[in-house]
Parts: structure tokens; sequence; C-alpha cells
């Protein structure tokens, strides 16, 4: 089997660089000076042991990250990111995550390193004998394992390339295992060019054993290992098992995940899956945090890494599998402790691998990132680019311990710029991005099924949830959200349960329409299309209207829908209650854009002023929509007698829409504590007539102080099957209403 | 209070046509000979004594169609076709409806008339009672019940133009009461017009006691009424109300019910209604069926019937309220006997009456059929174009019977001229008109919300359920329609549960798609957009294809849609399984348009002979679409070596598509009875998987023999979440599968 020839063969080529991914990253929590928190795990957290994205690692201070398998490395990525912003957000603004693998200053009593306060008594049981043997600082030492499969379709190319190998399982197994042998005797290249663990913070070390920075503290002997009597075999499967079942056998280790090696060969959760389904990935532990990044790793690591692992499976390994392997960890111990600054003793067996990885890069025409490989060589060149060398370079200035706080303060600040972003998902809607946030702190699986459609697979457990456009469910049933979406049918359907609707007519076309003038030339009415968003095409007279204005909003109306309504205008308010399994939840009251004049700047000032607001943007991914300044708006100042570069008095509010839509810049104020009970009770008993579980309900009150059992007190406007909820979570004044959590804990009611 | 001067007020103008009408019609059922069947009520209509459209009157034989109330006149006709068309093709081809008010030919023996076998005791009791007390025979005079209800909007107007009556619903009974005496009064106009039974069949009456025909013998004193000791007043509501109830509690009458009168005043189900809300409606019961309709009345006569009443709201009546009507019973009765082709002795008054009335719509400028007053006046002229005039000429050819045998037969036909359809509501979706037939004939109330989206509401007793297109139901919940609809979460679920979906790419925008080319050029594959109707912007490559067609089709498929799917071809026969609540209930195979050569006859002439086959039309109003000779059929018999106006052999199958979609033209088989279990179960299991409970789900069997769980036995294309039905019920081949009637029966398991 020539695996050199094979992976360059032409039918491997397209399949190359597929392979699956998944990060584990753990760090410390710290208050803002940089010290180890006496806090517990945030509550806001589901706190399961089994939390699929955030749990505790050794300590209750020790917050793990872990990605779900993802298929590309941007989708990792994203995960990282929307993880870490769920951790952050959920810790509060009064703690951070510590960037650094060595933990900051730890308590003078070993005993004060508080021990993860887990629900299951064997996970507590487990790290208690972790203390013991090999006391509680050096388990604070925190770090990135970075989970790496093969493609399938890589493998399966190879596999049919060969005829030695007649099983396909055995066939990954061993080029796993061959993978795995030479990342072991090669790492020292990852600990040259990513250790960053030069030196420890106080109460680390019992005495003061480490005088002289190093490259990585964690990746040596002094780090992050175990006992030398652990010894075990990567030189077939088999023996990988067995000796170390017999390591726990015997009592050296007390579980085989207390196995600390560089590189654990993973088949399933247990060792045993190993024997039924062969190595399906490798997990490589040997990753500094990466102070730099806040995620801990860089896409350019990440990167490095599984190119590595395509060259180190096409390179040729040592005859003596087990002396490959020791060779490995003595070169990786003696780089491991070299000052972060000296160039290292194996520079030019690195710039030999990096020119062969380079080079295959080119034959095979791989797309890698441009700054890849000059970032590499400048690192050989220069230690001080490596991330041993910049964090003590930038270190000498003041202290690690300062350099860190400072770090850790400014990824903080990103993770509360925009609260109501789910980073790495930015593209998304709004509303599913707060979506995914609270279920992501609630330990539920979230897999995006379609990105550009918004559609959401949640799963905790057995338990399966589809969501589109984040609240678009399994709750509704299919013909209550067809009603909703019918204006017609909606008001004849809340009509016949008695509830009051403006009456009116639906027309299908124009001259039908025209007829019928007389029935509306006096009233106050509005004119609008059946179906429509936005607002687009909605016309409304107070006070009635002349033929030839009755004919021109009809005219407009059909131009966005084939059916329109003729309705009798309600005076009044218009409120939006969001009704969520025959409860209230929020109540908003919207008001068209507008400004609020100082007597000095002109209404153009003013509304640039006014969409600063960080929770002001474009296109539905902030809170509030920016004030335009458009043709509308430009009407609309006409009518008040206003230009834009008019200068409105001091306190003056200037309206710049007709229309309250959020969407067209109106502002969004929570009044759900000031709605009386009749009329919350109006929009949910309406709702329930139209058999829908979620729905923002429109009512037109004239004054909320009367009861809404008074004849003609309230008029309902109509129903959304997909309320917008982001605008009542990030209201421009007024209470947040955590809709999206109450739709997960609807989805889930066993959270509760 | 002028009621003439506020009936022709500008304010009241808009709304004196607005009226509410309803229609109970009863019918004997004979055989094809025109005698009384022997057979009972159909089994197939529900059989509830409490049927909202079909029931039995007297006997077992006498149907009662019964109409809801309708807004408008054309929503009554609308309503009383469709049920003629549910009753006649519930009897079966077997049976007819007689279109006489004067019952067929009746048995020798009175006895034999079966009195109705109704499940309510009472009821029957009732019965037996009528019958000793008139006679069979006379019970089983049928005619036409009309109800009629003045709008709302016409009472309140004029009520507001009064001050003398302060309270509104005593203001409505005195409009009806007047009406009603002046009615009964001037109701011989009715009967000279209308009037349709001048002579009997064998049996009816005991001696030969008629032996001259006349105009009515149902609405003379020979006809259906009471004895003569049955006196009721019109002077007041609570006359009306006591003289009611001493009838029955001296024992004149059995039930208030049994009250013959020409009119009844109503205000609910029980005269004791009336007490408390007044008047509502009128009961007009004095019209004989029109042997000329199949409704057994013509939009025409109900006109006229809203414009006299109308009229006799206007018009003065006699001071001594009861004197005035029973002047009235005794003109009727006099023009009831007179010779259907004689003048009648008050024609000065009929054409003074019918000349106030053109006048008063002239005045008032009303809209009403162009032919009223044209016809009126001519049977006045002429008394042999009266309905009795038509009838009695037309017999004296033949006979009575012969001639309403003719009539009855024409009727048969026409109910199953087009068996699919519902008449009365042809403009809506075939799936709904046979939905809607199939609810009519389970006794489930119909309401159309919103016609145009074929939304509506279904009611038996308390239980609503709203049905939009068919078999858009409560029954599935939003999201798995939202699953449904998108091709690619479809296939990650199916691919997530282990079914075999094809595997593909989905694309956003054509550079991407390109660059794909690779991946698919050697296999067979399929481009289309991501959602798509009809089959539009579909492309396949069942060899692989050059880079030119994939671009081609790419280009083809983003014209449709902002996403498209590249996707693996899985060949095979593609078969429809049709899904509802975990049960497969049918499987269809779409054959793309053909023809089968004859030697003799161009592919033209072959289309032009298959599109006669009444099941195809256009528009999806048919249960399968005429074949086009388009741009698409041209090519495709390009492709094959043929034109137009090519002779294919005797017995050569020429395809003119390459789409098997009914809605180009395709044939459907029923293949239900020749699908393996197995196969039936992945469709079950799949749509479980979606979390669908009604679902079209295609599948692509390569060869049905093989088990469906060997390796690519079978490939998923997509799941429907509205699938056709139509299609199911009235194949090309094959057995009828009546799915519409399967969703009521899961809409309403109370039915079974």
């Amino acid at each position: 089997m020539d695996i050199k020839k094979m992976l360059v063969n032409d039918r491997v080529k397209p399949n190359l660089l597929k392979a699956r991914y998944g990060v584990e990253k753990e760090s410390q929590r710290v208050d803002l000076s940089g010290n180890l928190v006496k806090t517990d795990h945030p509550k806001s957290i589901s706190i399961r042991d089994e939390h699929p994205y955030i749990q505790r690692d050794f300590s209750e201070t020790q917050m793990e990250l872990i990605t779900p398998v993802a298929e590309t490395l941007e989708e990792l990525f994203n995960c990282l990111a929307a993880i870490h912003d769920v951790a952050y957000r959920s810790m509060g603004d009064n703690e951070m995550l510590w960037p650094l693998s060595m933990p900051p200053q730890l308590p003078e009593k070993e005993e004060d390193i508080v021990i993860a306060k887990l629900k299951n008594f064997k996970n507590v049981r487990y790290r208690q004998s972790l203390s013991n043997s090999y006391g509680r600082r050096k388990q604070m030492i925190s770090g990135v394992h970075f989970n790496f499969e093969f493609g399938d379709e890589l493998l399966q190319s190879l596999f049919n390339l060969q005829s030695e190998i007649k099983d396909y399982q055995h066939f990954k197994t061993e080029i796993y295992l061959k993978t795995t042998r030479n990342y072991l005797h090669y790492r020292w290249l990852v600990t040259y060019f990513y250790g960053a663990s030069p030196t420890s913070e106080k109460n680390f070390f019992e005495e003061d054993s480490m005088n002289e920075p190093v490259r990585s503290i964690r990746s040596s002997k002094y780090g992050y290992t175990n006992h030398g009597n652990v010894q075990v075999s990567y030189s077939s499967l088999q023996n990988y098992i067995s000796n170390l079942s017999l390591m726990v056998k015997r009592g050296i280790l007390m579980e085989e995940k207390e196995f600390y090696s560089a590189v654990r060969l993973r088949g399933g959760h247990h060792v045993s899956d190993l024997e039924d389904h062969g190595v399906r990935y490798v997990e490589l532990r040997n990753i500094d945090l990466n102070p730099f990044e806040k995620n801990g790793i860089s896409y350019e690591q990440a990167e490095f890494l599984h190119l590595f692992l395509i060259y180190l499976l096409w390179k040729d390994e040592g005859s003596h599998c087990d002396e490959w392997v020791k060779e490995g960890d003595f070169y990786n111990d003696v780089v491991a402790l070299e000052h972060p600054l000296e160039h290292t003793q194996f520079e030019v067996d690195a710039k030999n691998i990096i020119d062969e990885m380079e080079h295959f890069v080119e034959i095979l025409d791989l797309t890698i990132s441009d700054t890849l490989f000059v970032n590499l060589r400048q690192m050989l060149m220069d230690p001080s680019k490596t991330l041993a060398g910049r964090l003590y370079k930038e270190s000498e200035k003041s202290s690690q311990g300062q350099v860190a706080t400072h770090i850790a303060k400014e990824n903080q600040k990103k993770s509360w710029d925009k609260p109501y972003q789910l980073k790495g998902f930015t593209d998304m809607e709004l509303s599913t991005q707060i979506l995914m946030f609270d279920a992501i702190q609630q330990g539920i699986q979230v897999e995006i099924l379609d990105r550009q459609e918004q559609f959401l697979k949640l799963q905790l457990k057995d338990h399966v949830e589809y969501v589109k456009n984040g609240n678009m469910t399994s709750k509704d049933s299919y013909v209550s959200t067809l009603i909703m979406e019918n204006k017609t049918v909606t008001k004849k359907i809340l009509q016949q349960h008695g509830f009051r609707v403006p009456i009116g007519e639906e027309f299908n076309d124009i001259a039908q329409a025209l007829r019928y003038y007389d029935m509306f030339s006096t009233k106050p009415f509005v004119v609008k299309p059946k179906t429509t968003n936005y607002g687009l095409g909605i016309s409304l007279f107070k006070e009635g209207a002349n033929y030839e204005d009755y004919q021109k909003a009809i005219t407009l109306a059909f131009k966005e829908d084939s059916s329109i309504l003729i309705e009798e205008f309600i005076n009044g308010t218009e409120y939006r209650f969001f009704v969520l399994n025959d409860k209230l939840h929020a109540v908003l009251l919207r008001i068209p854009a507008n400004v609020k004049g100082d007597g000095k700047h002109t209404i153009e000032e003013l509304v640039i002023q006014k969409n600063l607001d960080s929770l002001r943007g474009r296109n539905h991914r902030t809170p509030l929509e920016s004030i335009q300044l458009g043709e509308l708006e430009n009407l609309t100042l006409k009518g008040q007698g206003y230009r834009i570069d008019s200068i409105p008095k001091n306190d003056e509010i200037i309206y710049l829409r007709e229309n309250s839509n959020i969407s067209t810049g109106g502002d969004s104020i929570d009044v759900t504590d000031q709605m009386p009970e009749d009329y919350k009770k109006i929009a949910v008993d309406a709702v329930s007539a139209l058999g829908a579980k979620i729905s923002g309900i429109d009512l037109i009150i004239d004054n909320k102080e009367v009861p809404a059992a008074n004849k003609n007190a309230y008029g309902i406007i109509e129903a959304n099957f997909n309320p917008s909820m982001y605008m009542h979570i990030y209201p421009y004044k007024g209470k947040s209403r955590r809709l999206t959590m109450h739709i997960i804990h609807y989805l889930f009611p066993e959270l509760l």
C-alpha cells in the first residue's frame, strides 16, 4: 500500500480537505481584576452534567466549552464564537474568561480550589481522586482539545485505491494509527509554533521550580501529564486497548479518561467502542490556549493541524513504532522547555517539514489561507513571533497576569458589544439568533438545517423539535397559521366568536371595489392588500375620502396583492399582544419613526444622531431599524410643514412616518405591566378562538382605562403567525421580555 | 309611521335588497320508470335525524333538501344545486327525484306508503298521528318552503327613520306581521304564476274527486291544509302565539309544526322563541315544486318573492286584520281551482299589482333580472305560460306522469354528467368540491370562509374544523408542513432517520453551482429549483452532462427560485404514496402525457380524441388535464423523431412529455393493491419521521418485487404537504380511492 502515491491520486484530490472537526476548550473564570472567581458556575446555564456545550471541568471555576461536530472549519469557528458569546453573557458582566492555559494566581491553600459541584456523585469522586493523585493545582491548567476525523469521502477513495486491507474499518484504523504515531513523533513542531504557557502565576508551583520562561509548561513534563508508569503502545489498536485496560485494572489509572496522552484514539464514548467500531477520529490534546484568540485557537492553527495530519499520513514513519513515539516525547519535552525567544534546536528539521508540507499543498493545489505558510516561516525565523514568544515579550512590559487581564477585558467587551447578536450567526434573523443563544444556554443541541431559511433542529436527549424563523413550531396547527395569514378568514372567525373586528369587504377587482365607494365615503376607513408585509400598499382615511383618493388607494393596494380589503378604521392606539400557549407574555406599543427636537439641530441631524444607537441597523439584524430619509419620510414631513433641514423646537416630537412599524424606523415600547388585565384576556381569548398557540395579535384600544367589555372599546386588526420577538426582547423603552426563552420552555417543558 | 315614505328614503335605498334566504324542498324518490321506490333512504347519506341538508319528510321515500341560510340568492341557489348533486349521486343511478308536488302513482293500499324510518321514536309517532289524522296520501304531497329575512341593515335603517316604536325587536315584529298579512291576502298571485299541481296521479284521491285540472291542487282546499277548526290570528304576535298554543292544548293540533299555514312566523326552533326574540323571519309554505327547475324553484321566482315581500310591506293593508287574511284564503282558493289555461278572474288586480311593483323597482332603481317583469306580464296575458299552464299543456301530449318522468331523467343525467363536480361550486378546486360533497353527505355543515382561497369551516354539532385546499387542516403541525416545503430540510431529516434520499447539494448562486460540475458530470443527476410547482425549471441528465448543458440547466433552475438543488438521479419508477394519519391510503403511478397509435390517425388527432374524455379539462377543475401541443410537447416529439402530423403504428405509445405530472396531461393509474407492503411501510414511516399527518410522498422504486430493505431499492424524492387528492379519486385507470372521505373521517372520528 503506497499511501504517498494514493494521496496524490486524481480521484482522491477533490476529497483531500474533507474532514470533520470538534473543539473542547477550557478556561478559568476570573473577575474584572483577573482573580479567580469565588462564584459558582452561572445559574443561567443549564447545569445538567451532560450539557452539550458548556460544562465544568475539574474545578467549579473551570469552564469547558464544547463544539458540536462541524463539517467545515467555518462551521467550527462559528460554533466556538457562539458558545463563547453564550458563556460570556451567561456569566454576567462581572466575570471574564482567563485567556491562558496556565491558571491565574491560585489560592495559597490548595484546598481552596473548589472542585466542580457536579450533581453526579461519581463525577465528583473522580475529581477528588485526581486531586489526591496530581494535586489540585495541576488540574487547573486549561487547554484546547482538537478532535479530527478524516472525511469519509477521502477515506473511501483511499480505500478503493488499494487491495491489501479488505475491511474498511480496519483500513481506517490503520490510517489513524499511522497518523497518530507520526503526530506523537513530530508534535514538538506544534509546541514550537503554538506552545503558549511560558510562565506560571503565583501559587501554581509549590516551590519556584521554574525560574526560566519556556515555550510550554503545559506540554512539558511539568504540565498536564500522567505519572511515568503509564505506558500505552500505539503499535496496534489491540495493544492500545489492552494496555489501557491493564492500566485501569492495575489501578495505575482510575479511569480510561485519566490517560493524558497528547493524542487519544477515539471510537465512541468509551475505549471499548474502539473494539467494535475501530478508530473513528483522533483527539489532539497538546494545544495550549492561544492567548490572542478569544476562541483559544485560531482558524490558521486549525488549518495547520489539518494539513499537518494529512502530511503525517503521507510521511514515512520509523520502523519501530513504540520507539518512534518515545522519541517524539523526548523531542517535545526539549522544545517545550526551550526559552520562548530562542531558536529551537530542531530548526532545520522544522524547515524541512514546512517545505515538504508547502510542496504538498502546491502539487495538489489545495485551497488554504494565503498567510499560513508565510506566518509559519516567520515564526521559524523569529521565535518572538511564536505564541509563547509573543506572550513572553508582551509580558515583559508589565506582567503576564496583566497582559492576560487586559486581553480578557477586550474579549469580554466584544461579547457585550451587541448583546442581541450571536457571533458566528449574525447573518441569521435576529429572533433566531436570540433563540439559538437561549437554546445553547439551556443545553439544547442546535443544528441548523437550512441557514438561509432559519430552519433549526433542537434536541434535548431524545426530544427533537424543529423551529423555523424563531417561532414557527410543531405547537401550532397548520390551519391556524393559514387562518391568521388570511385576514378575511381571521375576521370572520373572530366575529363569530363575538370579538369586535372592523367591518369591511374583500375585493378581487378594481371595478367591484369602486362600486362600494358609498359604503365608506363618509366613515374613517382603511384600504389594504389582503396579504401584506411592512405596511406596503396601505392607505388610511381618518375622515372618509373623496372618490379620486378612494380610487388611488385601491390602485395602490392592488399593486401588492390580487385581493384587497376595505375596512372600517377603528380609532385609538394599536398595541401588539404576544400570546404563547394561552398566556400573555408581552404588550408592545409601537410609535412611528420620530425624532425629538432640541431647538438646535435639523431633522436630518437628529435622525443621524438617533441612528447612532447600537440597537439600530438595517435588514432586521438589529432590534430597531435605522430611520430613513426617503420619499415617504419627506412627504410625511411636508404634510406637517417641515423639511429635513427644519430645526424643531426643544422637546418637540417630529414624526417621519404615519405607520408605526419597527421595520420603518418606529420605536418599540414595552407596556406589558401597564396594560389592564381585561384587554390581555381579550388577546388571549382571541388567539385561542383562532386555534393558535403562538401569535402576535394587534388590538386598537381607544382608552385602555375604559373596561374592555364596553361597546367598541377595542377592535382586533389582525393576528400574526410568525410575530417578531426581538422587538419585545430589546425594546427601545421599557422592560425586556425574553420571549425566545418562553418558546424554548414551551417546546421543552422538561426543562422547567 | 309612514312606511311608504320610509321605504323610498335615500338612506334606506342601498340596503333595500339586503336579505337572508333559506329553502326547504321535498321530493319523492322514484325509479327510472317514475314509480315510487321501495328502497330506504340512501345509506351513503348520514342518517342522523338532524342531518342539516338531507332528511326524510313524512315517508321514507320523501327526501327533504334543506339549504343553510344564504346572504344572497346566488349563494342560495349554489347551495341548492350542490345539495341536489349530493342527493342524486347518493341515491345511486337507479333512482331519481320526482319533479312534481303531486306524488307519483301511489300504492293502492294506503298502508303501503312507508312512514320515514327515523331513529327518534317521537318523530315516528308524530308521523303516525299525521297518518291517522290526514291519511298518508295527502302527506305525500311535496313543495318548497321559502324562508325569508329582511336584511338587518334594511330594518335598522327603517327603524332609525321613525320614533313611534322604541324597541327594535318590536319594530321588526310589526314589519313582519304587516308583510305576512298582506302576503296571506295577496298570495293568490303566487298561486296564479307558480301554482304547478294541476292534476294528481293514480291512487292519490280515494275517489276521483278532481275531474278537472286546476292551477294548484296543493294550494287549494284539497291540498295540504289543516282541518277547518284550526284558527290562528295574525293580528298581533301575542294573538298568534296564544292561538297556536290553544290549538295544541286543545289537541286540535298535535304539535305546533302541524300548523300548515301558507306563512309561518319564525323566531327560532319553537313558537315560544317568538316570545323572546320576536319575529326573525317568515316561512312561505305555499310554493309548489317548479317542475321545470331541478332545484324545484327558479332564481326568478325567488327574486319575485323577495320583491313581492318588499312591495307587500310597502302596500296598505285592510283595517280588519283577520278579515283581510280570511279574504286572502278565499281568493287563493278561487285561483287555485281555476283551470290552468283559463285567465284568472282577478286579472285586473294582478295587473295593477305588477304595475305597482314595477314602478316601485324603477323609482328605486333596484337591480333585478331583466326578464322578470316581462315574464310576469306574459304569464298574465297567456295562462299557458304559467307553470300550471305549461305542465298541463305538455301533459296533454302524453301524460303528466310521463312528462314528470322525462324531466326527472334529464335532471338525473345532469347530476351524473361530471360526477367529480359539485354544482354551484365548480369554480373551486376539484379536491375541495369533492370534500364538500362528502361533508354534505355526512351531514357536516359546510361554510365557505374564503371561496377564492378554498377555505372551509366544517361543523358537526359543537365540533369545528377548518380546512384549506382540501387537506390543509388542524391535524398537521405548522413546522411539519414547513419541513415538507423545504426539500433540503426534508432530505436531511429523512437521511437522519435512515431513509435513502438522493445525495445532492443546495446552491444559492450560479458560480458556486458551476464549481461543482466535477461532482456530478458522470453520474445521473437532476437540477431543480428548491421550491417548484408543476415541474418548472427541472432538468434531468440520465447519463451525466457536458459542461454547457450543466450550465444551461442551472440557469433555467435559477429562473424559478433563488436556491437550486443538484441531486443524484435515482433510476426507477416514481410512485405517489398518499399517507393519512400513519396509514397508507393510495398509491398512484403517473405516466407522462401520451397517446396510443392506431396506424391511422396523426398524433394531433389522437390527442384531440383523448382530450374528449369528460375527465379531462383545464386548470385543475377536472381529474385529468387536457394534453397540450405546445413547444415542450413538440420538442419531446422531435426528440423521438416525430412531428404532430406523424401517424404512429397500431398500439404504439407516443409520449408527449418527459415529466409525468398530471397537470401537464399525464395519466393517473391507481396501483394501491399492487404495491408490496414493505414499500408502503417505508412511505408511512418516512411521513411519520417528518412529523406529518397528511402527505403525498414520492418514492422512486427500481423494481418493486425486490424487498425495500435491499440497498438502494428505493429513493425518496419529496413529500408534499398539500397533496392532490382528486387524481386518486378519479384515476385514469384503476380503483378510485375516496381520500376526501378519509379526511372527513380523520377530522370527525365521531362519525365512525
